[in-house]
């Protein structure tokens, strides 16, 4: 059964009835939550006073490719990519909005099982499915806007413009592991079953960091985000909008084992500038780093420090001090003609 | 210049610096904003307790063409429609989050012009932009979600699902310019200056009523929504949702006078199912419908009534009380192979 063939209401009431199925009405999104998907837009009385929302599209054949993703990969990955952004500022995620362009040919199942990985994710982190549209499109898009809240009555959120020079700058978990899988399902690339699995679930259902940005969050980290861009490129965004520099230590780069494994030299290049792994990134005093290591039982590394020189740039250097280069520092939906 | 050739980052900062002019400090959602462009999310801190969030897309090539419409009254109309869902409920809009998907080939002269238009629609109506996100595509769609909160403490809304047999049904303006607008448009059909004008705006520019939409939730009326979809197919919304039926008489609905003069005969037909006109649609006891009159300085016409019988269906009638039949009854997105 195609979409075209039951037309856009009879897919919204399909949805709709999935929707209803997965409501946990003891967590704190459907308590507050006071009208959802059926009306011309949701309603919701937060009990905590400071409001936070994102919103990102992935797109059919630019962030994605349905000859490598399976829709319930996609369900998932369309939510976690924004359900990362509230960890980066270490809110707490309540409420989703997807909007969803498809061709009329697409299966009726197939859009099932894509939310049925948003509904998963959702379900997981006890975010709720509160609204949406669905439209015709030449090609699959999917829009989502995460709507939460600050963890904390006082509204205390991470910053990209909150870095100080001294501050330590750490990451969570290892990296490289996102771009890894990407670069093994563009080119087939054929690894042993357990690095395949986890290259594949790093790359298409990333795990953001909710918790661990409220931790942050509550023991004193005012600036940081989630690496999507891959580290060099997501630091530099901190030293512009903190108008400060960095120094990066990449042999202290936490390295995915896999991507280690898997890629051999070019592993290192994958961990900087890879992008999409959704860890952590952020920069504190050393008294509040120790305090995050202590916290938080993911791995913390502390990777180089910000700098009152070199305002708006990374430095990288090895474990002497000396600079050393790379050819690239990030991903940029529009790769501009010359190297920035 | 190509938005190829700036990179997304390139503009994402013409962009943030012509949101940044655009900053009406003084009015409440600005006072109310603490975080936005630049960061992982946007955040805020609302004065009234229930929150409102919506959000629709705008595909090329499905609900637009670049051949008829100007970037500028792309921004305008995508914006307007979403206004529109916000004022649909009675509320207050405050903030709207715009997800560009955008071929490398765009002139970034034209995206500004975009822009442009949707920060003409955001000062009229006191919205401020405060986020999104920008990817490439290899067609031209804007996913726009619109935040704001009820417009009293209480949290009194209009909704789909509250309409009461004994209801009078009531439209505010005229229906079918939007429609009319889209035909001129497509089949390049020649019209004298002023009707041509007219129906451009009305399909291209449309006014969100925001105010009426207040006005309606302070004077007690408790079912409504906007005419997105058509009065006919728009009244079953609120028939299915409120388990009632509806009679409208045809011969009471207010068509638009351009309309008339332009399609004579089919104006009818463009005024109960054409769409787009995003005027209010509301169902209200008598003594209400009186007080709205008296309110409001659009004109308010009652059309028709609802009743305890035909649960879920529409039933056309004349001023005689005799059933009559019409073709088309909406717009679906996905239109179903067999007639509803």
């Amino acid at each position: 059964m195609k979409v075209s063939k039951i037309g856009e209401f009879g897919l919204i009431n399909v949805l709709s009835g999935m929707l209803a199925e997965n409501r946990q009405p003891r967590k704190r999104a459907w308590r507050e939550l006071l009208v959802d998907i059926g009306d011309d837009a949701m309603v919701w009385k937060p009990s905590l006073p400071h409001q936070i929302a994102t919103v990102d599209s992935l797109v059919e054949n630019i962030h994605f490719t349905l000859k490598t993703v399976t829709w319930r990969e996609l369900g998932w990955k369309s939510l976690a990519v924004n359900l990362s952004d509230i960890a980066a500022m270490g809110g707490i995620p309540l409420y989703a909005l997807i909007s969803l362009g498809l061709p009329g040919n697409t299966a009726v199942a197939d859009i099932k099982t894509l939310y049925g990985g948003m509904l998963e994710i959702g379900g997981t982190y006890n975010v709720a499915i509160s609204g949406g549209d669905t439209v015709s499109s030449p090609f699959v898009f999917i829009s989502v806007t995460v709507i939460g809240c600050a963890s904390n009555p006082e509204g205390k959120v991470m910053r990209r413009s909150a870095a100080l020079p001294g501050d330590l700058v750490a990451v969570t978990g290892a990296l490289g592991a996102s771009a890894g899988g990407l670069r093994m399902l563009l080119h087939n690339l054929e690894f042993p079953p357990k690095a395949t699995a986890a290259l594949r679930r790093a790359h298409l259902t990333p795990a953001p960091h909710i918790r661990e940005g409220q931790t942050l969050v509550a023991l004193g980290v005012k600036a940081g985000m989630d690496i999507s861009d891959g580290l060099v490129g997501d630091l530099t965004h901190i030293c512009e909008l903190s108008r400060v520099g960095a120094r990066l230590n990449v042999e202290r780069v936490p390295v995915s084992k896999t991507v280690k494994s898997c890629f051999q030299e070019e592993a290192l290049t994958l961990a900087l500038s890879g992008g999409e792994d959704y860890e952590l990134l952020f920069t504190a005093p050393p008294d509040i780093i120790d305090k995050v290591k202590t916290a938080l039982k993911c791995p913390v590394t502390v990777v180089g420090e910000m700098t009152a020189q070199n305002q708006g740039r990374v430095i990288l250097v090895n474990n002497q001090g000396k600079p050393v280069r790379l050819e690239k520092t990030g991903w940029d939906h529009f790769p501009a003609a010359e190297t920035k």
